[in-house]
């Protein structure tokens, strides 16, 4: 396939991944939103099918809309290690379109939520830090873009993102079925959609489960340029863990992978 | 495939899931029912199973129980202009059908429900208004047969319509397998089907996701038609925008898929 | 296939069904369950995937499950007239068996919930009554066994009834592979699950949604007979609508089938 | 396939079932997790997602990871009693590994909830006995490894799970397709997979479905060592009904098969 070709579809797929994704977040975080509160179920099930619709989107390159996913399979023999640079600039590129589409289809959500007056104090807000007081508070409307952990710690966070990513990743790399043509193509959309929401349900308790760097960092980089008034900060002091433990659980299953399955 | 036959299948399909759509609706809406409250995933994969139902049983036609869906298509090239005309008619047939059988499934519901004095009131109430103070309130009993926003803006409204149609349409245009027969069809039903429940999750907060002209102007007929009493209006101000966002999403999809994946 | 193959699937078959379908009932009513108050959206899926796991057992013999299937399979011509007895005594006795296999899995939680005080105060109350006051109440234990309407009213309930029966028929009618071989099997047992799902979130909240003779009079066949104290009365005025309704409901199906699909 | 080949899936494809599992009871159960409180549909399908996910990289060795599951298929005559013990043991230790895992991704969690005051309390309470009033309390954080029952009796709670798990491995012996290639392993996965949300759904209120023998064991056993503090006991008085039931179970499904099916 050429490289426009990849770079096309993963930039769509990953796109329509991300604005599914970050609404989902949109819905059940800000005020005034139908699905209010719907709750934990209703945001792994809105990733879930996110994966499912982008990955059904961008079956063309494969679908991987995650870089960890492209290292793991990089590292399993299944894409040309000269390919990544498409991929991943495609990927980013998409996470960021998406990102911006959340805010278009919720933008007077967004303008009726941050001018609340409850919310507002909430952004400039310091509750719930544990082991890092200085540290900016991801509030709701970064909660929209970028996932935040619970309990803030370098060594943990990175701990829970990396072995929830190997399991992501190696549910991908063994699917026997993944290079047996487009049908199964689909049927492996729906199994990593649903492995996903596994994820999230179980997995996405401390740190809001990225497993995906360009999930997180795509709507980061949005959030810190929107003219959104009130947005509080960014918290770029934690954007490297969401980056870096995907990376690393992808390269670790690609490593499970060729020692253990292939 | 004959126009009769189009025809019958497009209409007894979107009946059927306008049927179950609407039915969530009544189901979590009407007081005195067992899902009464049942919550915003229930709507979500109540709508996807209610296009589950419907493209199961109408997949003699293609199953596409959505202009938006059929402009797409017919923009990709794989449904004649020509046959335009019959896939609305049954669709739009289809969904006021539909809404009559909520009612009629509902029939004792709608009647304890409205002649309860809390909602009597409401109804006539002008309370979530934000925009336009005059214009009438979207009460629980019109919410039960089409959709309304929940924050009354022409262009954000339209927008998040428009959004959505487009990632449900690039969905069913890309998947590469509609073309492969009945087997796929299947697969294709239910994939579809969860791409909509994750449209309903992610991108429902602001509109209620039509995302489809007929799901909302059929029953929005039917229930300015309806003898209820204390129904209130059928809020025709607003309808106008689960009718165009749809058809414009649906032929922006169509585009993408030219521009992108043909 | 023999008569005694399909009378053992059937039987094994109904009994799973009713096994997680009463069960599910259970662990969301009875006190001290786990699963207790879990929500309409767990009784829905509850339901949906007891017949999944039923039909995934008796597909030797089709996994009918239900009469007002096997009647409309009669109708399309897919089952012999001759065959029904057959399906229909191993239906019945499956359901039975399922109920008391309900009642065995829950012992405990039948016997710490009927002890409470409160709840023995409500299984001889009247609340709830609408259009007939000295009708038995479905109490909270019946209703681990059997449906019961929220609003009773004949016509209404028995409208109720053949419409959810409808849909429910016709999907499983009109999937047009289901006389593919085995491996369709599963894949309609998979979207006919999901079609019992989204029957129960829209057409449930006005009777409980029986859609199946025999998932009806089977278990309040057990109800009466079992030794449990404080149990009420098991509502025999009613018992013919879930009967009847979807009896109905699979024939019209049948006739629709016959009439638009064939 | 090589003993060693089926031993490293298993351990493998259980370690991420359990990882899973257990993860999803974390996430509901450890305070300041972002799922604290998501409720048992949360449960019931991070557990069904989980066996998928497992179910889907141990492919390779038919992905059992299930004694029951394996004890079932032996009696079947599909696999030989001399694998028995590598299957085993490749289960034990990934169900020990699987329960690591959890501890390590919610680390932080843990030690924040074992050293909230309010927790540590009810550790110790006796809450909730009902017919063993001595017996040790399976308190939040054993339930994170472990099940237990509501209401505490050998003979109840043995049959509740000699019950679920019968229906879990007859649904697997009777998928007609089990034999049939990789093709069909990954849609017998999906469908086993939600065979186990409607089994957590509808009969897991008693005890808490085990179903599977290291499920319940292995974490057992690692909560017993591993340090955590104010951790309490790991309730060793009940650990051998969830072993015995299941397996129970296993034998009886298979010889339910070998009657009717075979």
């Amino acid at each position: 396939m050429s490289s426009s070709d990849i770079f096309i579809s993963e930039t769509i797929g990953t796109a329509v991944l991300i604005l599914l994704g970050g609404g989902v977040c949109a819905a059940v975080t800000l005020k005034r939103s139908k699905a209010f509160e719907a709750g934990w179920v209703a945001i792994a099930f809105g990733w879930g099918f996110a994966v499912l619709t982008g990955a059904y989107i961008a079956t063309k390159s494969g679908a991987h809309l995650n870089p960890a996913v492209t290292v793991g399979l990089a590292i399993k023999g299944g894409t040309p290690w000269g390919d990544l640079p498409v991929y991943f600039a495609g990927q980013l590129l998409g996470a960021m379109i998406g990102a911006v589409l959340v805010w278009l289809a919720y933008y007077g959500h967004f303008k009726a939520h941050l001018s609340d007056p409850e919310i507002v104090g909430e952004q400039s807000g310091q509750e719930g830090m544990v082991d890092r007081a200085a540290a900016p508070k991801a509030g709701p409307v970064l909660g929209v873009f970028s996932t935040g952990p619970e309990i803030r710690n370098v060594v943990q966070n990175l701990t829970t993102e990396v072995i929830a990513t190997i399991v992501l990743v190696l549910a991908i790399l063994t699917q026997g079925l993944s290079d047996d043509g487009k049908g199964v193509g689909v049927i492996g959309a729906l199994l990593t959609a649903f492995v996903v929401v596994g994820i999230g349900l179980s997995l996405g308790g401390p740190t809001g489960y990225a497993i995906n760097p360009v999930r997180d960092l795509g709507p980061r980089i949005v959030h810190s340029l929107l003219p959104l008034p009130n947005k509080g900060g960014s918290d770029w002091g934690y954007a490297w863990i969401p980056v870096a433990g995907p990376l690393i659980g992808g390269a670790i299953a690609g490593g499970i992978y060729n020692l253990a399955f292939a």
